[in-house]
């Protein structure tokens, strides 16, 4: 906690409001900046969306953001117009106790899809948050806790560069697909970046990230990824703006794979690396589809070294090659070369792969120089029973 | 085994040869027409395709085929130019025994990737089957047998019609996503068709059944369907025809919801219907993505009706929809009606889903008449713990 950045002129605050059966989670977080931000989001591309995701959307890009509240424990998500109506409600409570216009607070929520929110509890709720709104590393460890469901720890990234912080934090352990999934994700600077500038700066850092992470590939109704920047100083541009650009990258990729190293059940985190494609889209397509194979994931669970369900889920994921450019790596092991398998001592690549906890593919073609890196995890015997009994 | 109809001029053989590890597992099989077969195939539509995929398809349609060798235990598949090679030699030494040209015989296999053949026992076990070619069901039952891999018990289907049988049986556990996995499925007839109505037929009878199954949506390097009629009598035609496609049809179907019924770890056959879409492709594509989603597939095992994991399932899927137009049923449960949640009792929804080993959701759109039935599985620990260790 010692070693946190935390961006200027924002409070944070974390509090037990009751969602969650759990009696002592945190399940209310609020953020709130001292001045307007700018601020933009990437959001779930789920054609459900959560009634928070259309909110926040709708709102964003804008120069005047004040706050975001995000309650865990309901999704707030097929919810129809009521949810609508209660994501409105939530923004209202906050911006009233912060002192701004609703449409100035943005919002975001994580849990159980299909239940109306539970107002009451929200009501009474939110105004505890706001009451407690404070500045600095143990507040903000408030808030990183209370966004959490199923994660098993708090997802931190944080930065100072010249003159400015930038601080992160995420949450993610299921519901993971490319494209974002139950994930959320929030960067606060205190540096000063024009709102477009944002947004896209947010877009390109999330695009090889965030998305570029899969528990099981299902993809949610409620992803949001939020950045607000409330510097008062001179705007960031050219070699700077460049430099928080790259600083911003770090971050995202930090808190996405932080997210695949604990999504649930997970005993390995798998990095998937492609290379020498025709385009990094392609690439990214069978990276994908690699780590979304249950036959892939539950290999490395086991210990396996069952290579062929690696080369065979590059074959069905609809980029067009010929095996005989293929060759595909396990660690340090070659164990496919151009179409032809190799020998290879299996009891050795079994133990790479049980007594490792970060494991790696790495599937090589011939046809260009289009690359990606793309996080899973294994697929475990505990994931199917914590998702086996989440709701009831 | 006394309701089997089987097609005459077939013979049958299913035999131990030592390509398994259990010593007692039948794992070759042959089965020979007495006289010229037309002969049609569809096969996996993986880029990485296995070597007795890629000899079959070669030789296929054709109207002179004799016989169909099939092993277990070893898929041939990612195994280079030896890999050819060694199917091609699996189709010499069965027609040396039947007594026609390589080229009459086509080949599958199923089991472990990258391995190379052990073609020492296929060389002394080849023989051993040509040498027990039998007529009949038991030597049918024998086959039937010696094609599984992780299936508990074999799939058969047969009719017998007017003047002729139609003959099927397949295989499929695992490994099966739609576009076919390893799954074999073989048909034989006595009826006279030619090979390219037989192949127009059997392309048509697969496309909503055995690519409408999906155990985790990992196609295959080895999908085969194969089908020969040897017919010495006149040529079915006109309403002839169109009666003997439907009952390939129903033989296809009854197969293809054999194999999700017995998918590796299953508790339960789960059916998806999916109506109203613009067209059928965009339903089966909204069927598709419910029926691979590992939340849906844990949430039935556990018994949990937590269906926003199905509605958020079909959101993701890339169909374009609004979700004000979607109703989903599970069961007789209606639990959302154009957008919005419906009350329902949860320990009746969880009980129907723990009490019946078939269930089934059904999703409604408001767009057209487009419809899908698709045929999946629960994810149960047992999956995981199958496929976390098979090749070690």
């Amino acid at each position: 906690m010692n070693e946190w950045h935390i961006a200027e002129g924002f409070r944070f605050a974390g509090v037990v409001i009751g969602l969650r059966s759990e009696p002592d989670r945190r399940d209310l977080a609020v953020i709130a900046s001292d001045r307007p931000a700018t601020a933009a989001g990437v959001f779930t591309q789920n054609r459900v969306c959560a009634a928070p995701v259309q909110l926040s959307r709708e709102r964003l890009p804008r120069s005047d953001a004040r706050a975001i509240v995000i309650c865990s424990g309901n999704a707030n998500a097929c919810t129809g117009e009521q949810g609508l109506t209660d994501a409105r409600r939530m923004a209202e409570l906050v911006a009233a106790d912060v002192g701004c216009s609703a449409e100035q607070v943005l919002v975001a929520s994580t849990g159980v899809i299909g239940r109306p929110l539970p107002m009451a509890i929200l009501e009474a709720g939110i105004p505890k948050a706001t009451a407690v709104l404070q500045p600095g590393a143990a507040a903000f460890n408030d808030a990183a806790h209370a966004i959490l469901t199923t994660d098993t720890r708090i997802k931190v990234s944080t930065r100072t560069l010249d003159s400015y912080s930038i601080t992160g934090f995420a949450k993610g352990a299921a519901m993971i697909g490319p494209n974002m999934a139950t994930m959320l994700g929030f960067l606060f600077t205190d540096a000063a970046v024009d709102a477009d500038d944002l947004h896209a700066i947010l877009r390109r850092c999330t695009a090889d990230t965030f998305n570029c992470i899969s528990v099981e590939g299902h993809t949610s109704t409620n992803d949001t990824v939020l950045i607000l920047a409330n510097g008062a100083g001179p705007k960031l541009a050219g070699a700077a703006l460049d430099r928080f650009e790259r600083s911003i990258h770090a971050v995202c990729e930090e808190l996405a794979r932080a997210i695949a190293e604990d999504a649930e059940g997970a005993q390995h985190l798998i990095t998937i690396d492609v290379e020498g494609c025709r385009t990094d889209a392609e690439a990214r397509t069978i990276a994908k589809a690699i780590a979304e194979s249950a036959l892939v994931k539950t290999a490395v669970f086991g210990a396996d070294p069952n290579w062929g369900r690696v080369v065979s889920a590059a074959g069905y994921c609809g980029v067009d090659f010929d095996e005989r450019d293929l060759s595909l790596w396990m660690g340090s092991f070659l164990l496919y070369e151009r179409g032809a398998p190799l020998p290879f001592d299996a009891k050795l690549a079994s133990a790479y792969l049980r007594d490792n906890r970060n494991v790696g593919f790495r599937v090589k073609l011939e046809l260009g120089s289009g690359r990606c890196r793309f996080y899973t995890c294994d697929l475990t015997t505990e994931y199917v029973n914590l998702n086996a009994d989440y709701t009831t």
